[in-house]
């Protein structure tokens, strides 16, 4: 059995390079270079040759390197902004399956949702050459990526729209999802709705706040503040949030959630009550279905906002000249039992 | 609004360097050079002309010269087998904090269960020179990393065992877990009990399969062929699996579920039977608890899986010469309804 690791002398140091290869192969270090670079000029015996002395040595080509002679890494990077969030599993696939389709290989990273490390990671990429970067912003403060951008690095903001610069973003119609959602609430005859949302520095939880408003200022219903909760989704802030407005003198008889990890919260506090309270929750996540009584979500499209921003990324990449553009898709409103009940006094 | 992207001449031809630091500093290359490598032998004056000369021009430096230069790149590679699972969620996480502890950079990809992509992920990892590899194989053949590996890529396996190499793993007992579970159904009476799980030639399938089996000859019960069902775990395949077991001359009264893409369909059809099945499934997932019944689950530690593996990992880049070490961790039966539900005959 093969040892596992060397332990001592330089990293990389006992790799086998392209010299050792013309040697072995009894061949010139240029006709080294033309084999693993495709180039022509090389016979098919001395290629053969050449190959075999690759393969019996170990040889691998050094990309490092080539980064710095060509201009292309056909690498593509993705910062993520919370890998525990089911919502961007799909996302993130998209982005895959689209990248791998123009025959780049993606890499990945997560913000872990910290307007910090989206920046280190994001310029760590660019460090590393990628020729396009898709980000899901954590801050609201992207500008530190205008010398990538004008050096060449085609960037596509998803899910929520870069801050202090004029860049792409495909994301979906918050405001539209959450007065959409709000208002179907209200038609079923709530007049006290709750909405319990994601940090207000986040643009889709202000955007969904605002569609919120939005429905209830058109059914001429006033919202108290008691009602409104942004903040963490961390579940014993939102837990906590939703126990306090389904208490008091003015419960409320329904709650909008903000997104999915608010709504996972809100069906488990739901389910200790002795009453019914509906539910609409924003982004539509596994099992809703199955649920009882099933939740009722707008639904977002995360593989479309994945695949379409990697598109957008490789329509810059293609060389055109396109102007920064804003890319809005549907949402989808999904009735399933819990945004259906009547209000309960 | 600045432009976002310059649509022509050659990429990252228009970076400013470190001659162009220079020259608008004042100073000459190799004080550039000795600021941005953090060296000493500069004055605070000088320091602080090139900080800004920096700051001015938008200056980064090409980590792809300095892989060249220097051995190490802080940057550990991460393959994922699958981005729509959610098990992999926290697992992803947890090897990104600890890397994170260590200074370095986690870049990710997914070989979307195909050997082929794992081996190009994995080698386009290496080529760009991370200093480690972590890989939840899709494979059965991990030769091909041998020369990596010899040439000092630390690498740990998570999940699966690597194939034809001898190298570091964290696993869960899978053998044990779905041993227990099945003996959990069969101490609940039943005597007919189905296994479905994912393809044969993945580890995990294979070992949780060798559970099932072991469960059952201990009970003294045989186990006829057409409770038995291996292959993908796209829904429809399971579900069709599920509905044949449940049917027929000798219907299963229980099923025992290989992983949760094969649970949550599982859960999916025996809601829409009359009459109720058991079922445990193999790794817990959001919202078992909510479901009525409750899914019983043996639950792995998809963390604890990605901090191990990665700590290994990181013991292994400090040099210490260690022997190719097998981790497994244990797992934890957890009872909530479906597992307790008696046969139905």
């Amino acid at each position: 059995m093969p040892h596992n690791h060397r332990p001592s002398g330089p990293r990389y140091g006992n790799r086998p390079t392209m010299k050792d290869v013309a040697a072995r192969a009894g061949v010139g270090l240029k006709t080294v270079s033309r084999v693993v670079n495709g180039e022509p000029g090389v016979t098919p015996e001395t290629e053969k040759r050449v190959q075999e002395a690759i393969e019996a040595l170990g040889f691998r080509r050094n990309d490092s390197a080539r980064v710095l002679r060509k201009g292309r890494t056909a690498t593509v990077g993705l910062v993520l902004e919370d890998l525990a969030d089911p919502f961007y599993g799909p996302l993130n696939r998209a982005v895959e399956e689209v990248a791998r389709a123009h025959g780049a290989l993606l890499i990945n990273g997560s913000s872990a949702q910290d307007p910090d490390r989206e920046r280190e990671l994001a310029l760590a990429l660019c460090a590393r050459r990628v020729d396009g970067l898709i980000v899901i912003p954590a801050g609201n403060d992207h500008r530190y990526l205008e010398p990538e951008m004008r050096a060449g690095v085609a960037t596509v903001f998803v899910d929520r729209p870069a801050g202090g610069i004029d860049a792409d973003v495909v994301l979906s119609d918050n405001y539209g999802g959450a007065r959409g959602g709000v208002a179907h609430l209200v038609a079923g005859g709530h007049r006290r709705v709750g909405f319990i949302g994601d940090h207000p520095r986040i643009h889709t939880a202000t955007e969904r706040l605002r569609g919120y408003r939005a429905a209830m200022a058109e059914a001429g219903l006033a919202v108290a503040e008691s009602w409104v909760s942004l903040g963490s989704t961390e579940p014993g802030r939102v837990a906590a949030a939703a126990r306090s407005m389904l208490a008091g003198r003015e419960p409320v008889t329904a709650v909008f959630a903000g997104n999915n990890r608010v709504t996972v919260t809100v069906v488990r506090v739901l389910a200790s009550l002795q009453r019914p309270v509906a539910l609409v929750g924003f982004d539509d996540f596994e099992l809703a279905d199955l649920l009882r009584p099933g939740v009722t979500v707008v639904a977002q499209d995360p593989a479309a906002l994945g695949r379409v921003a990697t598109d957008r990324l490789f329509q810059r990449l293609s060389g055109t000249n396109l102007p920064p553009t804003r890319i809005e898709l549907p949402t989808r409103l999904v009735p399933r039992g819990s945004g259906e009940l009547p209000p309960a006094d």
